[in-house]
């Protein structure tokens, strides 16, 4: 009893069943399971990669993604969580993407995500998603800024973005974000050694956290030093603030609060708001473009036009760089038929 | 008194009185100079890389490539040596490329190496270049296969890579070699660890050297039941010969040496060297063009087109896809001007 419209293997599950314009929609309604599937076959490099960019682009750049980065163990995931809270009581619709494989937030389910994450995981307003443990084409580089255009166009007004230290290869979170919050805690990362590894630089708010500690004062003092010394870009001078978050405390979260949204005015007045998207989507276009002609070049693999090339040089008739020229003129015809 | 043609600074020095052919010209003369001067030209991705490699090209392809690679401490250098001297016994001119960073052969100047080189350094016949020491862009993976052409073009009849390991993401030597010789010690590299560092698929022939050790007995019996297990290709079976290379002995070298004639006349025969060189002819294409793509994407960068397609993905007019899409066709536009 073979189907001829589904094979004999029967329905196949997936990509004929996804309706991206219906995922979409339910999506901006406020719907986690769409936005849960979209954020899915981004991660995943599905086929309909494209169509979801396509059907979600119109729809973004109203949220604010904000950094959290800063070295293991300093607070993140509970300032985190904290920072959730308070952007849920101002009314904002908050995304989460936790990045840190260290992260309680990490770890693969979306249900697991939901009983760490406690009091928000109940709340519509709030969408978690753990990215560190999922293995997927290009990494977290490629698919980070995927699953923020999700959240973005779902409605999230804020999306924290949890990613651990500054300098990782696997993501710059600074090159991302909005505002990069970098929190530090006391004794751990002093202002020399936060100097050192080029965290003030990206730092939009330095936060040092667990404040209660024995040399916060210290920790704050140096790196407010530090920042008098330089870095001063336009009017705005990275606030260094003081915390305090964990389950029971948020001593200081409110302040912060306050930056993140200074901030995000200093962005849209100053202008620098704009540069930071212009170069995001610079990047991104560039990565897509390069990795569109390594697979055309791929494609070109084991085809007569690369084999004679080949030939060509063996035989001493042509260099490899003149090869490369002809190749690279092959796959700009190429380009050139496919355009509109 | 300033010189009008030369400019203020005086004599310019280096590109302008670099004469391309006449250096080709004095390196297959046979010219030592000549070749050091041709090699750094290459590895310093000079702008005369091209004019370079379009002069040696023709004159290419004459040279057995016998890469020499294994674990630290497992005796390459000496065997290099054993290796050089029996080819230059039977009257075969000789190039030799040490990538090894640990390498007694490494460590900068072409002076330095003839000293610790010994018995070859005075030998017209033989050419030495420690190249793993030395900066360059695009590293060794890069500028490696540029120094063959060099030593081939030359007219040696052999060149050795000496090479750190297996797996390196540096350079992987099986991909240059037309011979891959994968040394062994008793005791350190055991058939099953060999296995399973993939280091018996890339052997043509394997060398456990040191066989004056107690475990030799052991390591080549196991070498050989693993062989026997699998892996021959058209009529190739990876010999496993034994070897006491040292400044006194070259025990087992002559039938080492007798190993690697016979491989180049299987290669030969057997269309395997044909297939082996077209492959790494068209990965040397693919790199060049990959390089010169990236290169005009960066010259795109602060141009208009680049950012008023960012513009429209910032607008949500459209979406990064097709910008990279447009972006690409550009690119091809480009290359298709530049056609011949």
């Amino acid at each position: 009893m073979t189907d001829p419209a589904v094979g004999p293997a029967g329905p196949r599950r997936g990509r004929r069943s996804v309706d991206v314009p219906e995922l979409v929609r339910g999506a901006r309604s406020g719907d986690p399971r769409s936005v849960a599937r979209l954020i899915s076959l981004v991660e995943d490099a599905s086929p309909l990669l494209r169509e979801v960019a396509a059907a979600l682009t119109p729809h973004t750049g109203g949220a604010q993604v904000v950094g959290v980065t800063g070295p293991p163990g300093v607070g993140k995931s509970t300032t985190t969580t904290a920072l959730v809270a308070g952007f849920r009581a101002a009314g904002r619709r908050v995304g989460v993407l936790a990045v840190d494989p260290s992260s309680p937030f990490s770890g693969g389910a979306l249900l697991g995500d939901r009983v760490r994450m406690g009091d928000h995981a109940l709340d519509d307003g709030v969408y978690i998603r753990s990215m560190a443990s999922r293995g997927h084409l290009g990494g977290l580089a490629w698919s980070t800024p995927q699953a923020l255009r999700v959240l973005d166009a779902a409605g999230c007004d804020v999306v924290l973005v949890e990613t651990v230290g500054v300098g990782q290869s696997e993501l710059e979170v600074a090159s991302l974000a909005d505002t990069t919050l970098v929190l530090l805690a006391p004794g751990m990362g002093d202002g020399v050694q936060a100097a050192k590894a080029g965290i003030l630089e990206v730092a939009d708010v330095l936060v040092v956290n667990k404040a209660d500690r024995e040399g916060a004062d210290r920790t704050v003092r140096e790196l407010r030093a530090m920042l008098t010394l330089g870095h001063e870009q336009d009017g705005w001078r990275p606030p260094v603030c003081r915390t305090v978050a964990s389950r029971e405390s948020d001593t200081g979260v409110p302040e912060l609060l306050a930056h993140v949204e200074e901030h995000r005015r200093w962005l849209v007045s100053s202008g620098e708001g704009q540069r930071r998207r212009t170069e995001r989507a610079t990047r991104e276009i560039e990565a897509i473009a390069v990795a569109e002609l390594r697979s055309r070049m791929g494609d070109l693999r084991g085809s007569t036009a690369l084999a004679s090339l080949a030939a060509e040089v063996l035989a001493g008739r042509t260099d490899p760089y003149r090869a490369a020229d002809e190749l690279v003129r092959q796959l700009g015809h190429a380009s050139a038929r496919m355009g509109p």
